[in-house]
């Protein structure tokens, strides 16, 4: 069996999150989210935002929750805008336009919207009532490209979201990754300032499965709860959620999975860096894109499972190597060694 | 603490559950649904239905697998028929017409849908194009009121079903309670024969989430997992399912857990009757209705959690109790004890 | 060539309104509604109506008008109340669910609806979140039965919605032959303080099609114009619609043309009665519903079209006779003529 | 009062389809399309077409024909591919995304699409179930550049389609201009050999409104009626749709009118030529992109309305200008003379 770097989500989940589960399990709860380790765990993550006004939903997964914020948020006429790169814009099978929503799409070159990317969409969304009309930014911390936003960048594009009537909606299947990275000087309270609506990643972060969806302002969720409903995402035993969620936040086990898989990341990294791969992009989170031959790949993948993300020139692809909670210091000195003996 | 009669997902999952979860939690497997044992759970299932053909989906909920397999086999003028008591009618916040179908709805007395209650919905729908065209049966076995269908009846209604155009479609989500009843003739391998589509309810039989859809007809879903991805349903981790339907099936815990859910509400049945309580009516499953005063019921209400269902007349209202896997033969003993003392 | 007395729309337009277009044909105009017949037409309607705040829109017919105004109205979990009989419940070929909406229905007696039958289906849709929040009552005046609204239900129904939360359409593709008939006590100001949205139905009064839609209130309609172009009901050339409603109220010709429905439909009510035929209801609109028996209206169609509309015992059916601005008294006597010689 | 080069559907009709609805007025008609003239429109399209099997539906505008034809069309998880620069891809406001489907561009330098800028949005498009799957090709002719499409070029392009399982539809609205450019070579019934659905526009070519929609194999539109029903499409009076065609289709009115405007078109598009105007594009149909100063747009705009399409450089923008069939030869021939005098 190869060893796989594809993704974060090859293993189950946490040991700390599966004996909760059992040693929680024959306590009766009521369903739909309304038992006590869900409210719990919406308390616990409130105050570690630092804002008591927050609501928090416990979701599934993450087409899931950008289906549910996004087409909540918007009226019918009303838009998203992302960055051509962002999950929404490619990879959901057009989860946001079954909805109703178009989504604006914009380039960057490493997957983050900044103002100047956003303006060029305005202007061109503005002809009322022939075009629609852009109210929603998506971006995504850390991007599809293991990239993450600074704070002066997510500050400044707060900014501008609410000075063009925008709302800004972070997708933060990957933030825990983000807010670990070593260059990241965002803190967790800080999504309460310049967000309008984000989420933490659960499944990508050893969890089973689940996202917390978080409203900063509750004027935006009023009727949420009956879009989980109505749209088939509100779990009868919703404990299951709430369970993971307590247990990742009663204590840092949240953070620290995620400061494990970046670790590891950046240890990879910094081994190919200095054997002279060059990278497509520099990424600080547990997502890196290593550029080799084909015959390097060729060989590699003999033992070795990963995505091949990117042709570079003729000879040459970015790959994708993905590191998790589950991965083993042990694990990436046998692919260092692998690559070695290339 | 009250002890709760309320539904049958107040707990946590059934302990071999969560132990298969733990021996398979750090074996790498792909994402999706893709992984070993979703293919495993699946080739099971087939197999004791005596069906190669048919086709598998698991899915997170009842509302989702409902709303996934009814907005997937209707064309947008098409429309569905459900008992007016059906879970779809009335109870999923508008999940079906959220995905642009009407349903339409017929009175029954049990729950139950015969052909003589479609065939005048059949007449009222008929003038093309002004009227929506009905396509798919909805039916619920075990059904909202804890009924259940006959082989017999289950057969003439498929039969109607093909004289009239009309795919049949069952609501499984209790459908372990319904096979383990002990006046129930129907065996799982006539769910192939005489429906076109059903779901097997992991959630209120044991698991911690997860229902089993199942295509008898392979062209019924040429493009069904496309609409899981679109819908937000498809688990990254679609392990959790597969593991937990693995476990259900590679023995015959499904129907043991099912079995033992339905003895204990019988149990308490019986114990009724013999006290001269008079029930709704008459259901053989884990779904139990008697009738009791609102004095007694104030006084139960005290000790145990359970639903005022029906108003019968201005003394008098039926109750809904409802046993699980979880329940056990203490806690129906001190419940009748607690009834007895009234 | 029989006569019909199927409906309405059989023939085109009102002359005048046909001179009306010829004589305005050349002049150029901006298009998609803002034209200067658009913008003269909606001024006399809101003169007409005393209500300088309202808004209106002219949209090409009464399906395209209740999706378009219940579907703007409604967030994503609400729900519209109509009548059974009510034309969106049933003979709009789900276009209201196919928005997204359910449509709730209560039992009516001749078409209306009254606070008594609103009341329980409030009641039986509270369970949030999981059924769907009633948020609008459709009603239709005239009604499908020909019946009309006195001011006192009106607002007595007004006061009700008022007092629940619910906003109250008024589907007026008849309410020319509503507001002209000899029972009525509704004036057209009326209408704006006792719905919050209604229309003003040319296609069925003269206009070749055509619904003036009324908001009373502006800020229902904010981004109603998003909306028509979306669902693709916004006519390049508007004018079309505000040239025809333009004629009908620069002068009295659209309470003229309903008036002289009304009274055709009226008189031929007279003489059948005179002749012994009972009625289905009493309808004091250009809709009539008397019952004859089997072999009557079999020889009646030899040289009528007309509807057969309910089936009243074993020998006797009740028919459907439509009169319209277009139908004249030689046409009504000849057909009197004909009853007399069954 | 400006005249206007706005648009081709400033004015109202062309008389002899006023005068023919004139002529007609008084003859009763079946409703919802099936009277005589709408059969006797399309029965004369489809010898014209020399399709028998051709199936006709009469839709008031471009927008409505549009969303109905490419949402009958896909299933839910399909896609339709434009040019970006194509009318359903930005001026709909949305119109395709809200009926839940995707629209996938690709750039082009004269708004047309050919294979080479198709195979990189399959490429896209391709791994299942994570992405949509496209499935129709949008393509319009003439296009909103005023370009038109060989005979070559369409028959390659379908071949393309055909051989990757995709539909052609080709947008109509402009379709009278396209056939009768001087450098077409496409024949009406090559129509319905290179396209699987197209629409014939009658708004932009001397109708009040109305696009008769022609889909050339049955087959794609069994269910059409109801959602023409259900989308709010269906004129009660669709009478006046039929008599528009009828009477541009039983002489060669549709094809005259639109030559008149072609003519004219290039008339001026020569004079500006002959004067020393660069243009943006070279378009043979009835909208010309000349490029003027901003001094001489500003001077210009004093006495004529059109549209400044697009900038060029810091001193000159591309203007549009637009003729119809209700442009006369003394209307360019003054305008000549005003841009001589600039």
């Amino acid at each position: 069996m190869k060893y796989s770097f594809l993704n974060d989500y090859a293993e189950g989940a946490h040991p700390t999150i599966l004996q909760k589960l059992s040693t929680t399990n024959r306590i009766q709860q009521v369903g739909y989210g309304q038992d006590f380790y869900s409210l719990e765990a919406a308390n616990l993550i409130k105050e570690k935002l630092e804002n008591p006004a927050a609501k928090i939903f416990f979701i599934s997964g993450g087409t899931q929750a950008n289906l549910l914020i996004i087409s909540s948020l918007l009226l019918p006429h009303e838009a998203v805008i992302s960055a051509e790169s962002g999950h929404i814009a490619e990879h959901e099978a057009g989860a946001i336009e079954a909805t109703g929503h178009k989504v604006l799409t914009a380039p960057t070159k490493d997957g983050k919207l900044q103002p100047e990317q956003l303006r060029p969409v305005l202007e061109q969304y503005s002809m009322r009532p022939h075009v629609v009309k852009p109210r929603l930014v998506y971006i995504s911390n850390a991007s599809e490209l293991g990239t993450i936003y600074t704070k002066n960048e997510l500050r400044q594009l707060y900014r501008f979201c609410q000075e063009n009537n925008l709302l800004l909606f972070m997708d933060g299947a990957r933030l825990g990754v983000a807010l670990t990275a070593s260059t990241n000087d965002l803190t967790f309270p800080d999504l309460a300032h310049y967000t309008d609506v984000f989420y933490i990643g659960g499944t990508k972060n050893g969890a089973l499965l689940g996202e917390a969806v978080v409203f900063n302002k509750p004027e935006l969720c009023k009727y949420f709860d009956y879009q989980v409903k109505q749209k088939g995402a509100l779990l009868a035993k919703g404990r299951l959620l709430g369970i993971q969620f307590l247990t990742l936040f009663q204590t840092d086990l949240f953070f620290e999975l995620a400061q494990h898989a970046n670790d590891l990341a950046q240890k990879i990294a910094r081994e190919l860096e200095n054997l002279g791969f060059p990278f497509l992009l520099n990424s600080p989170t547990n997502q890196i894109f290593p550029i080799l031959s084909k015959t390097q790949i060729e060989k590699l993948h003999q033992q070795y499972s990963f995505l091949e993300w990117k042709q570079v020139d003729a000879q040459n692809t970015a790959i994708r190597l993905v590191t998790s909670w589950a991965t083993q210091q042990s694990d990436i000195d046998r692919f260092i060694e692998a690559v070695k003996n290339l």
